[in-house]
């Protein structure tokens, strides 16, 4: 049971968080000369990139999502450790879990980010996110019920409320919910339904800055746009949302009936970087010095979407490229500090960016190049599968990807959970009555 | 929107229930004069055979379940609602559902069964069951954090109780899950853990009756008990539960200390049986006449497991076969009434039983014949493979199995929900202090 008396000498890392950075960053010390601890509060990585491809019936919520203790099986001098880290003491160097504690000699924060309703906390019942596989088979749920909600509905204006989703910010999330959206209702139910045609669903993306995809090229932004147009979307750019509720979405040009809102447009750093006591900027991020580490807190790093930090002047952005190279970076220096050597500053390399809109389509900025449409998305492709951890997850989700793009088919199109409560949502009591037979 | 005028007139037979005598009574009405609505208060028809497979963490719940309306998907006759019927009026011919209400002129009833704790309904939440996609991933869920659980916990004795497993009821539910579960902690998470070795994991299947499949022959008991015990489950006969809480087992002969309980025991007749009125056996099933129509309620058909009826003096069994059988029996039958023709008496060909243990052993009687061991197993596989509706579920289930048992590697292992509650579930207050740190 117990592991060699030597090996309690070692130096103990403590990683939280098994996103991006955290499992890169736990790799990294393999068969070094240390103890590892990994901490999550959920048992799996989600291969977040692809949370859309759930949330929209194409995969399975395991063809993403990998259980820690299998990418680390591996690795003799790692455990991990199913459990919430509440706070920190940095004095002490202690994480308190919430039913437990855990000692450290040097500790990785890698908690990312959630989704932020900029103060509206009430909108997340009306307009889930979509950060976890909870929130994917949520917006799932929602999504495939709306269809079948207008499917038995008899007023006409209010199968037009079902028929309508509404994604807010226009970002990677924002911009892949909505094309795939629109395929689903274009290609996939159409012949599903007797009474109402998903063709005719109305997808709306609302973005309140000036264009699609903000954080690429103008150019790509750009094709973009055209793409999601040609798919079928409607996009409203420069326009802010007001007020959300069960029935309808209030942005700055107009008011939108409909009973679907998916909500892309805002990021906030898990609270766990507030509880170092070190300086964060305004999305919570923690102020990180050039080699990762965190003034004031002994031995302790931060990495991926909780750390603000700059390359060559630069904000580094909070993308998996950025935080698996920080994660490497964080135990490289680990391992300086073990060996009384000094740590070295961290510089992003970028190798580009990509975003996908559809079924061959999609947009990429390499440099100064910019790609676009089938050429881009087959970089998406191959970039997603070639990273996605753990070979059984490839082999399946390249079969299950086969059967969606050339059957037009989305096998996952399971609701699970109670149906009731989202059919009863909102519902005027005179409705319960109407007779569905025709 | 609206199908043409002449389609109106047709007579309007309503399923409730789309398990496999609903949707193979639907699919007989196909290009038959009647215009036909499938009612179901999920959007999907489950394969339940493999729900263990789902509950142990091989198969995706996608994997065996398929939307409704895409089984009907090619049928011009058919519509598909998504709703909960409550109560049906056999004189004004109306089904009323939770929220709305649908008119017939003939009725299939195919709302089946549930599990039952007779009369300890409080057992549901220290001991669920295995009946809907839910169950299966809240036992997944359960199972899982059993193992994480255990591997946290320093105290020897407390680490038992999270890694005993017991399986309350000797049926093919319970064979399975008790063969499955033996392999997971043999075979799949050997090297996933560094505190405890899962292969220590005590499986309990505990049974009231005699033996093991008692509705099987007495030499296929012999041989499936025989295959339990090698795969090293403790099998307990003639004794019955007497007690189950959050810590414990209570049975005839002793008690046992576990945290994980799965009910595997009794069914009960779906609950929509009573409200038609007729006559119902001890667990609730209609008294059906010899045409599978109900006494006193003009057009109605009870099929499935919610149906009581004799076949050759013996009583029809609630298995899927007999299911099927009765549904294309009914539909058959509704015809017959609507050309203005007799009904026909129904008789059950029993094609055989098969039950499968673990990796490469089952055991199958086929009329005289008494199958076990790799065989048998092979049988059970093709039988259910061909048997799984929609190929795409096929295709992907054999690749899933195939890696299944070539790897020994489960891939959904995902805990989603909330973990805490299960984690503390029962714990002491003094626990919650422990340092985990080894």
């Amino acid at each position: 049971m117990n592991p060699d008396a030597s090996a309690q000498k070692l130096p103990h890392v403590v990683i939280i968080g098994g996103g991006f950075g955290g499992i890169t960053a736990a790799r990294a010390f393999r068969k070094q000369p240390v103890r590892l601890t990994l901490i999550d509060r959920r048992n799996h990585h989600l291969f977040q990139p692809l949370l859309y491809q759930v949330a929209t019936a194409a995969l399975n919520p395991s063809d993403i999502a990998s259980p820690i203790r299998r990418i680390l099986r591996g690795q003799n001098n790692a455990s991990v450790i199913l459990g919430e880290a509440v706070s920190i003491d940095t004095r002490q160097k202690i994480v308190h879990l919430a039913d437990g504690e855990v000692a450290y000699d040097y500790l990785i924060l890698a908690t990312g980010s959630t989704h932020s309703y900029f103060g509206h906390d009430q909108r997340s019942e009306a307009a889930p996110g979509l950060k976890t596989v909870e929130d994917a088979i949520e917006i799932r749920r929602r999504v495939l019920v709306a269809y079948e909600a207008a499917e038995r509905e008899v007023d006409d204006s209010e199968v037009r409320g079902w028929l309508t989703f509404v994604i807010v910010g226009a970002g990677p999330t924002g911009v892949e919910m909505a094309g795939a959206l629109a395929e689903i209702s274009r290609r996939v139910l159409e012949r599903d339904f007797r009474r109402i045609d998903p063709g005719r669903a109305r997808i709306t993306l609302i973005e309140a800055g000036p264009r699609v995809l903000p954080a690429m090229s103008p150019q790509s932004s750009e094709h973009a746009l055209a793409q999601l147009r040609h798919l079928g979307v409607e996009v409203i750019l420069n326009s802010a949302v007001s007020q959300i509720d069960d029935r309808s979405v209030t942005h700055s040009k107009d008011r939108i009936d409909t009973r679907t809102v998916i909500w892309a447009a805002g990021v906030a750093a898990s609270s766990l970087g507030k509880a170092l006591g070190a300086e964060t900027d305004r999305a919570g991020r923690v102020m990180v010095n050039q080699d990762l580490s965190v003034a004031g807190s002994d031995g302790v790093f931060v990495i991926g979407d909780l750390a603000s930090i700059k390359s060559d002047g630069k904000p580094v952005p909070g993308l998996s490229p950025a935080a698996m190279q920080e994660g490497r970076h964080a135990a490289k220096n680990i391992l300086h500090l073990i060996r009384g050597e000094s740590t070295k500053p961290f510089r992003y390399l970028d190798k580009g960016t990509l975003a996908t809109i559809g079924r061959a389509a999609a947009v990429g900025d390499i440099g100064q190049l910019h790609v676009s449409g089938l050429i881009a998305w087959l970089m998406w492709l191959f970039v997603h599968i070639f990273f996605l951890i753990g070979f059984r997850n490839r082999f399946f989700v390249i079969s299950e990807w086969a059967w969606v793009y050339l059957r037009n088919d989305r096998g996952a199109r399971l609701i699970t959970g109670d149906v009731e409560p989202l059919l009863e949502r909102g519902e005027r009591p005179e409705d319960r009555d109407r007779l569905l037979s025709r």
